[in-house]
């Protein structure tokens, strides 16, 4: 019986724009061995999520690019399967960023251990881990919505989206959700209970974000940029907060957007209604991460938050399914098992 | 001898564009009357600030445009003629918002009592007076620089901008200013003891900024826009705070810019950098204006706030004065004297 061996993505080539199929590799290499302080982990679970399509590039970040032919990155739930460290044994679960692959040695120390009794374990790649938790600081650090306040966040049944508008309605603040399509909108309204949902499909998508925030927005939790943000620019209320996490409409635009240039009136907009805009990224608010377990896991027993997965069976389908991301074509957190 | 006349400018028209001394008109009134609980001001100055060309143009923002035919809006330092309210009496001196003209009534409530003992009149527009304070509230509450950071911001050696670098400097940040002209950077560098003073009229403008800021800019305390800003937002650190009072390259302009369209490259670095952009207006951090008469007049004895006045006599000349500060020709805070 010949020994398991480690499936992995590597990068194989920086994308010109959208990403395609052929700027990764699949590749097989030895399942590595933990050293002292490591375990060795199986992986179950891979977290897709639009911030990759930013470590393809070689471009000034916050982050450093992932190296061609390395493996591509991303948040994992792994089993031990081989420990030497006395906080794990074979058998545990474990949160890891150990990529796009089937086996990964990991530092004991950097793990987070999973109770599979507690929540599903993909969740924690979920509501329960980066994605909700992103949701969770942003909208409470710098969003702050007050009661009867309205929040528009877009790409609202994706993992992030969802949690920001449930979390609104925690708040007692309207949640309004910007989603593609009539059955995304139908479940933010029905499943999730937002206020109101605008599907950004529609050509009449601006007159009807208009007509669902009669008062105006006064936080727009920004995840997609674009001809989304265009639209509720003109929207947004005196004091109004913008939390920045992403912008994925941009994410593959390879040179300069064709004019008019908007960036003056833009400017000018932050001047006349007093704006605040602020880019983060929720590690800035790693000291508020034990609240957001402890609370988020209250939410989800009671009821009051909800979330949905875009499970996708086998590490092979991972290029295809990180490029239908970038198009919005997943529906709820997309984790791939493998 | 025929009875004093209130001389007064009206906005005649709305400005297409740049002003010219069309847009406005000198008229002759009767001297008006107090009521009960009001004071009658003979205008010794006129304050004029670059927030006025947005009160010419019948368009949304913070504040109420003039209407056509009504005086000018402005800040005014008056001596009291007639008074019906027990807290003043003839040649008590105060600051009012009396706009472009010679006499003026005003609740008494409203006035803030001048000392001229304390400090000249005419400071009470400036550097003690509502630029001063926007000067002081925006940098401390918004741009917040730590000792050492650097601190960027334009119109260097007008009423805000020299407040701003050398407030920053008693913060014991690095206090870096445009201006226009080598006589402006010379009175930057040398009268109000700025760390660097960059030229924008120079060709090599942007790559001096850059060589001026070898670590980057920590706060730029926007002003300005145009061109200034496209040069500051490449070296913006990580974490960088961008307090937003005015726009002034922008006042003048008639419709869309010219592509190619930067809002989408500025919102992916206002992410990728956690940046913070803020519009403020003064009022909003009203309860810190006491606070800054108190600091501000210190400063000013101390020497350690240095101010430049340029005084245009004669009301018949604000319009020109007025046009000429949209275009950076004043040198220190424009002030018409009556």
């Amino acid at each position: 019986m010949s020994a398991p061996r480690n499936q992995r993505i590597v990068l194989a080539s920086r994308p010109k724009g959208a990403p395609t199929p052929a700027n990764f590799r699949l590749e097989e290499a030895d399942v590595p061995k933990p050293a002292e302080g490591q375990v060795l982990l199986k992986i179950l679970y891979l977290s897709l999520d639009p911030y990759m399509r930013g470590r393809m590039d070689d471009a000034e970040s916050y982050a450093t690019p992932v190296a061609i032919n390395a493996v591509m990155e991303g948040g994992t739930v792994g089993e031990v399967i081989e420990s030497r460290h006395a906080a794990f044994k074979p058998g545990d679960f474990a949160l890891s960023h150990s990529g796009w692959q089937s086996f990964a040695v990991a530092e004991a120390q950097s793990l987070r251990k999973l109770a599979p009794a507690q929540a599903p374990l993909s969740t924690a790649l979920g509501v329960l881990g980066m994605p909700g938790f992103t949701a969770y600081a942003g909208l409470l650090n710098i969003g702050k919505p007050k009661p009867g306040e309205t929040v528009v966040v877009a790409a609202a049944t994706g993992a992030v989206g969802s949690a920001v508008g449930q979390i609104a309605r925690i708040q007692s603040a309207r949640a309004v959700g910007i989603a593609g399509g009539a059955a995304k909108c139908a479940f933010l309204l029905n499943e999730l209970g937002f206020d109101a949902a605008i599907d950004h499909c529609s050509p009449s998508f601006a007159a009807d974000l208009a007509a669902a925030c009669p008062k105006g927005i006064d936080v727009y939790f920004e995840n997609v940029g674009g001809k989304v943000f265009e639209a509720v620019v003109p929207l947004l209320n005196t004091f109004a907060r913008v939390p920045v996490c992403g912008v994925i409409a941009q994410y593959n635009a390879t040179g300069p957007v064709e004019g008019p240039n908007h960036l003056p009136d833009f400017m000018r907009t932050v001047l006349t209604k007093s704006l605040t805009i602020r880019g983060f990224i929720q590690r800035e608010f790693a000291s508020d991460r034990e609240a957001f377990y402890t609370a988020m896991a209250q939410w989800i027993a009671s009821g009051q938050v909800k979330y949905k997965e875009d499970i996708v069976e086998g590490l092979a389908n991972a290029p295809q399914a990180f490029i239908g991301l970038l198009q919005g074509k997943n529906f709820g957190k997309l984790v791939i098992k493998l």
